[in-house]
């Protein structure tokens, strides 16, 4: 007993000594997108655009130093998803669209590829970063989603801080409800429809690996400009907007939700990874490609797979992504063909 | 032109002819479940035992009609969730459980397996019927999943019949939330967490194939016991709670809703069917007794595939369920061994 007792702690002395050698050579990655669509190029200013990428790499940077210190590949993505929300250019806290009411119903939701814990929030209206109160969820209650008031009294007894809806109001967002109750308006449907014209599918997300191998996803937004009636989208679902499993790979995505929750995207995604034996770009490309886009579901998604490769398929015009890949090269893109990073 | 035109008439004609005889012999089957969970044998009355069966032979019948009538899947599995709904002795509808506040918030879903199309509400107070809400959701909006307040203002606009929440309420559960009550304080947790005591897993739910060779599933609960802060399951969330394709099954869940979001449990197995040609009793009993009771996930699922095959595996003591397969057999069981029906 003795015996095996000293052989126990050497073996833990080794393990940890190779383990932290190894971890400080282990590879981290992580990649984000801030929403795909009809970005059109020609309307772009050189200004927009170098916002736009200076917004994607101060993200992607916020959870690299994460993951280069040996923070979890958790702390990672809810660093990067948070400075997008935080960023007025995205549609996602700060930057949020409006109802058809006016108000700004926030989701998210994140997932640990590790042991398949996730949280979830949906329709909230008074959390300034909705991913941190989807990871409360996920750590801090024995529930995965929280809908509603009763995801702010959660909050509130968490102590989170509450802010005032109207935070999250840009100017642009305001233009953008007028313009589609106009389009409403002209199309002179009756009160339950909706327009179907093409929308820019704003959300923001992020996957990342850590030091420890372990992969994390991350997703929010203020959903659809002009959504009603409690419309909860795919970002908030679990294997709809964001899947994460260390046996397969992570996904956040970005498109008209109504679709990828059918097609159950993210989850699938990862689950040909598993059964099929794809590679996250054969798997990605298959679910884009042959079962969205033949049905007119329009996105794109941000996939990861334990080894840190990164797939980035969208079947739009564009996608605003970035990535940090193992070897540490930054490549920021909003069209189809992705640019080195500054 | 003429020639052709003649012939394509012509084809019409036989396939018209064909279709109609082969549908007439076309298989028809219809599975329902009333949730799983512990089940004490000894403590159930000979009176107890004939009630739950009785109720869910007449479910089985409600939509097994509807499919000898030529209908369509989506008819009979709505039809079998409603009447399951207006039994008192199921967790869904009347007989619903109470949340904290003591209020039902009801959640359901349907999907259809011919075109993935998919209806989901959560957290509804007034609806009598949220299967039949969810339905209008899939076939009279553009959306997916509509939540809360905004779920009920659309029922609202459809002229849906709106009812007193307290119409759902039955002396059982009134009592169910007060024992629940007192465990959570003698438990003296603090007040953000539940007790994690095991509950029976209270849903409803029916998977249904008709002639045109179409699946569909579809799910109701009233959640868990003691639920707070708008919790919402897995019954409403497309790809846990419930899932159809026909290119690989129908699937509707009752369990501990946190783990069918987290392990993706209706598309999961739908993924084994489609991907690692698993037949639905592999891919049930993989998902059921490998992925989910190692990691602490309890419940059950009902499973049939596009031939009319069922299969209805559970990890727990129990679960109420019934089917009526492609030969008119019917079945019911509510422990291990499923008896003949009546």
């Amino acid at each position: 007993m003795w015996v095996s007792s000293l052989m126990r702690r050497l073996l833990y002395v080794l393990l940890f000594a190779f383990g932290a050698s190894s971890w400080a050579d282990a590879p981290v990655a992580i990649a984000v997108h801030g929403g795909a669509g009809t970005i059109d190029q020609s309307s772009m200013t050189a200004e927009e655009r170098a916002a736009y990428r200076a917004a994607l790499g101060a993200a992607l940077q916020a959870g690299h130093t994460r993951l280069l210190q040996g923070q979890s590949s958790l702390d990672a993505v809810v660093a990067a998803v948070t400075y997008l929300e935080d960023s007025p250019l995205f549609n996602a806290g700060i930057g949020a669209v409006l109802t058809w009411e006016g108000r700004h119903e926030l989701d998210a939701s994140i997932m640990s590829g590790a042991d398949l814990n996730a949280g979830a929030v949906a329709g909230v209206t008074t959390v300034k970063n909705p991913i941190r109160l989807a990871r409360a969820v996920m750590e801090q209650s024995v529930h995965v989603m929280l809908a509603g008031q009763g995801a702010e009294r959660f909050a509130q007894g968490l102590g989170f801080d509450r802010v005032d809806n109207t935070i999250f109001t840009t100017p642009r967002r305001l233009q953008g409800l007028e313009e589609m109750k106009a389009e409403a308006a002209a199309q002179a449907r009756d009160s339950l429809s909706q327009p179907r014209t093409p929308h820019k599918w704003g959300t923001v997300g992020a996957v990342a690996l850590d030091q420890a191998g372990n992969l994390a996803a991350a997703t929010s937004t203020g959903g659809m400009t002009g959504k009603r009636w409690g419309r909860i989208g795919d970002s908030p679902v679990i294997g709809a907007g964001t899947y994460a499993d260390n046996r397969s790979c992570a996904v956040s995505a970005t498109g008209h939700g109504e679709y990828f929750i059918r097609y159950n995207v993210a989850a699938d995604i990862c689950a040909r990874v598993r059964y099929e034996r794809a590679t996250i770009a054969e798997a990605g490309q298959a679910v884009l490609f042959d079962e969205l886009l033949p049905n007119g579901g329009t996105g794109g998604v941000i996939i990861m797979d334990p080894r840190g490769n990164i797939a980035m398929p969208f079947n739009t015009e564009g996608m605003y992504r970035g990535s940090i890949d193992i070897r540490g090269r930054l490549s920021i893109g909003i069209h189809a063909d992705a640019e080195p990073g500054d």
